[in-house]
């Protein structure tokens, strides 16, 4: 981690680079990120209850989270194009929420963390999209990274706000 | 506003669908939505202050969240692919955090609030991006759809948690 | 409907273009295309019974095929760009095959079979992707326009081979 | 090749994930598909013959399925993103249809017939655009794999049906 | 046109925008563009000649430059979105150069400059691509608007530079 | 370099393809590419001077030109995808015209000419969007690899037209 007293993707002159990686090992590196969806219990029912016999509101999320991570290089200008070697998109219902939870490895130069963020706030935004109608006034919070390990920096993991 | 019982993008044997939207008027549609991303008050220097002569920090997650706005539809599996008309990115950075503001405007049968919240989502994990090495632990939270106009369902807005 | 003796995407001279459509008049237009996969009983058992509890594979599919609608024109060079209404993908399991049957809507000034067509062969391969562990043979045939209706050609419909 | 009890990209609980790929071996793969377009045999002249000097038909429709392939991991959900090394796509016309083969190799820990075959259906889909005015009922069939190489797995080849 | 004192997409705190469209008129708009390769005679031979006889070189460049045409706005931050309504790419081979002209239409809000441009240039690009291997230090120039017509500017076209 | 008697990416029958890389080096490899952009001395202070406090239009051409260098093989079709490690755009404003010059770095077994030259070419269109309402009249040239190294063509740079 820098010390705090530069932002890595910003030159000297303050303009924006991509960050030459080309001489950082590779490495297996795995990356952890959640979102939560805040919503009512009438939408939380209709979203994983048997009103939808095949919960496919939640694959559809799951689905778009997964593309979602591919795409991270084309929607983060700095961002490097990663070869994923995997990726999961999990939820966990509460009683008037969702997290969603995204994991995704790569054998690469650099980390994840961005693909797994991206990959959690797809999918959440992509429930929002079907319940909007329903629930407008829904909101999409803390959007973070739980853990990574591999690279330099090694293993780091973080306490979820309950 | 539907009535709060089903999901409009879920047919009634429970599978994901495009909805239709071919009977719906087109009128002028205008959304804004939010985010906030929680730092350091360090970082926030970082970001805003004169060591970024050009701050081109907050240029380069403005253009982000603007080409984010143009692949909304594809992002968003039940989205419908929209003419954006406009569409800006605003930030107000505060001691130790930012809010991003995104606008969207259409001429067209569908909202825009997709639009305006893959905007913001953008812009702030495009921030993070740029962060993550001096500030891992930043979240992204509150992103949430403002106000909304055009459309069936008329004027709409919230007030935003201060 | 040309008379046979041209390819209209074809110039004089022999070169490719895509049509001008700027004079033809904008009306809803439907267009409805399939794909059937012929695979293994034990595989059809598989994608559609109970030990997959949530039906997630034909889910999967169905997300991946709408999604391949929206990228018709990015994917096939002559085709225009269309803002579709509404998109559908239905699946009919049988006993060592399934058929995908794919229904676009459009306002538009063209029509919309290329979209129906890419998003049953989408959806199509998107199943044979996650069987092809078990059975790599798979084949998937009978690609086609099932009926068009909306623009000057009017009404169109064939016998689907049984 | 699995056991034929699971589906590999659905997990114990019936979710779809990205097969993690991150402990196999990067080796040489390559993988040849093929689809069948039936069409007429005035069809067939107007695509090969030398009323288009060019042959710039079946050059349009080479080029799709080349791009296509290349963008298999954007448009097959699980599908890992792959560095492909060589890709061509060739024409064997008939009487009154065409057969596309596509060959599509790479150096990597996943195979490409996904790669193959998604170039083949884009170079079908783009050749039934150019003459879907001329030959609406036109069929896409044949859809396989026909050989592939490389990996755990080894050679595997088929019959092609003649 | 502007008055020549302010940029259209730079607000007046010299952040940028996409400008807001929805006031201006739906009208049918044309732009022509052109790029300019400029390489030694022999490799034109190749390009245009008898080695070569399908003329597969030109179509290539022409169905890059025409996919490029329709990746405009996802290209260029701050363009609009449009709806295509056609697209062609021509090829002027002079001794030891090929002039390549674009031309765009679209029955919409703005102009299509941007695409016909970048249409012109990923033909040129995908030109320079295919003869790098023997003329490296070949070079693209003279890449302009050569006209315009339709909206609110009416019609202007500009003398090419021979 | 080949001996300039055949075009490697056409085949022995004039047929397209993409040039089989497997069997070449993985190393890193380095390009740059320019192009110039030709315009007004008002045009220039608008451009980069004090009216635009935040620099914002340089910004917002750079993060383009950046993203079209990832974007690369989806535009060029016989171009390879490669995971590029590093990207920078930098501008030389001069009294009527700014050079763009973009260097591009990956770990692979292809050169990197082509992302360079796209990133400078994306970078100068987004230039000629922002100020096309100020001078139409604007031209794009010299658009040109300036120098490349890694590989087996070794190191190779010419000079710049002045």
């Amino acid at each position: 981690m820098a010390d705090g007293t530069e932002l890595t993707h910003v030159g000297a002159d303050g303009s924006a680079r991509m960050v030459d990686v080309s001489a950082k090992a590779v490495t297996q590196r795995i990356a952890t990120a959640q979102a939560v969806l805040s919503t009512t219990p009438e939408v939380m029912r209709l979203l994983v209850a048997g009103e939808l016999p095949k919960g496919e509101a939640l694959a559809v999320a799951r689905v778009a989270g997964i593309l979602g991570a591919k795409q991270t290089s084309s929607l983060i200008p700095l961002c490097h194009p990663l070869p994923i070697s995997s990726a999961k998109v999990d939820f966990e219902p509460a009683e008037s929420s969702v997290r969603i939870v995204a994991t995704v490895k790569t054998t690469g130069v650099t980390g994840v963390e961005m693909e797994a963020l991206t990959a959690a706030s797809v999918a959440a935004l992509t429930l929002y999209d079907m319940i909007k109608a329903v629930d407008r006034g829904a909101v999409i919070g803390e959007l973070l990274v739980v853990a990574k390990s591999g690279g330099a920096s090694g293993e780091w993991s973080r306490e979820v706000p309950a």
